[in-house]
């Protein structure tokens, strides 16, 4: 089971009705932040969230909004205890950035590690990471949550496998000269969510996304009114995110990371659902429970 | 006429409910900034003040809940078409912080002008600084908007100054051989605030704020129960900030920068109030303005 919850949905500037753009994903107790503009950790707070049990900041590029809430938030995790590494994603870039923001903060009472690489395991969730296409370097994140194939008690007994053993076959492990492939079915689908903006529409996007469960898009303009700034400042608007979606045949698709001239979202998702039907706008605490089908 | 506005009233981690202590001061029009914490200019929106006019930034120390603010603002700034100086002005480390913080923006469209003077003018007031008593270097700040003396017509008329020239005159000119002394009386009792916190009770702060309007300080515990939390963190509770305002004999004092653990101020007063009558908790939003007598 993996939680979502849109922390804010803004661009550029914090406002008091919306905060800058970012993502909470829960698995199993433990989260994962993607972007942390200022003002993120209250957003958090807000939404009735803690801050202990962040496992990692997944930041997609270095523009303010997107990663200036990052000194207060690393303060406020030391603040609140924390001695466990937290580690720090990001595209290139992120070493010397990332010197700066603990310039600001000082020495904090945990290690931060910094993740550059093209995919990792957090969380229980294998992260890749994909190339947006933005104004400055910029990546996507995939969270797939794997799911082991089905286990079949009768193999485990007709091998005579003791039942307080199976749980170590289910987990991977071999018992006695019974591996986990013989008493399980193949792996089955698990649950995958995309999270990709700032950016212009990119094939990458496309192959990152195909069939997830949940793919959370910029969606910065409402339509090709707005194409001159799309190009410009490197973003979508509606109608190339839906196209997007439909293309990657993904479940359920979500804008985010709205331009301050768009009062209500919502009003503008009519044309993009006659592209894909399932893209929805988000908003400042929007949530999302993904389970395994 | 001087308005202040305090955005915030809250100690070391932003919350949903009470932002960082920081303060907007305007005068004719212009702004001046004291402290800039994670969040501070949704504050200055929500308050229903814009960015555009801010003169300068005036931060007292370098702790994050004091000055995380300003990579976000400084960017604001931008985006609201700035490009005239902005000055931010902090005790030892300036330099070095704002190294960073800028190397976080990146190259902004106007100059910031760094301030490690004990005094200088900006926005039509004198400014000065003294020290703090904290963990790290902190500085306190005064601001003091200056009135001439009296302005006498007939004496003037008497030297025979053309009306249309009583101007030059009452701004400090000299008009032939009238200077504006001959025409006016002394100097009178201008306006003058002093911001104080984060800090220990000291003797700078009676001296800097004698006689002021307003002293705005450090009350981040309620009273002497928390007097060896106060020494540990280099803060005040509200009883020594009470003293501290009797013994300058300033006309009103608030208190800011309130722990977590203090959920209303406003509970705490009456103890504080017995030793100074004019003492009172200030809340995010709190307004005053000051004009001269």
């Amino acid at each position: 089971m993996i939680d979502i919850v849109i922390l804010g949905t803004g661009a550029m500037t914090p406002l008091p009705e919306r905060n800058l753009s970012a993502m909470l994903l829960r698995c199993e107790g433990r989260q994962i932040l993607v972007d942390c503009g200022e003002g993120t950790q209250v957003a958090i707070r807000e939404y009735g969230y803690g801050l202990k049990s962040i496992d990692g900041i997944a930041i997609t590029h270095f523009h303010g909004d997107h990663f200036f809430g990052l000194p207060g938030l690393l303060q406020s995790l030391e603040h609140a205890g924390r001695t466990e590494p937290v580690w720090v994603a990001g595209p290139e870039g992120l070493d010397e950035m990332m010197e700066r923001v603990l310039g600001m903060t000082g020495d904090l009472a945990f290690p931060v590690e910094l993740r550059s690489e093209e995919s990792f395991v957090s969380t229980n969730l294998l992260i890749e990471t994909f190339p947006l296409s933005h104004r400055i370097p910029a990546q996507g994140y995939k969270f797939i949550l794997e799911r082991s194939g089905e286990f079949f008690p009768e193999k485990a007994r007709e091998f005579g496998v003791a039942k307080d053993q199976w749980s170590r076959l289910q987990t991977g492990e071999t018992v006695g000269n019974v591996t986990p492939q013989m008493v399980m079915g193949p792996k089955r689908k698990g649950i995958s969510v995309v999270y990709a903006t700032d950016t212009r529409p990119s094939r990458s996007i496309v192959e990152a996304a195909r069939g997830v469960d949940l793919l959370i898009m910029d969606g910065t303009y409402p339509n090709e009114e707005k194409m001159a700034h799309a190009v410009k400042y490197g973003h979508m608007h509606f109608l190339e995110a839906a196209a997007l979606a439909a293309e990657a045949g993904v479940k359920e698709a979500w804008l985010t990371h709205f331009s301050h001239s768009i009062e209500d979202p919502q009003e503008h998702m009519k044309a993009a659902q006659a592209i894909f039907p399932n893209i929805h706008s988000s908003f400042d605490g929007k949530k999302a429970t993904l389970r395994f089908e």
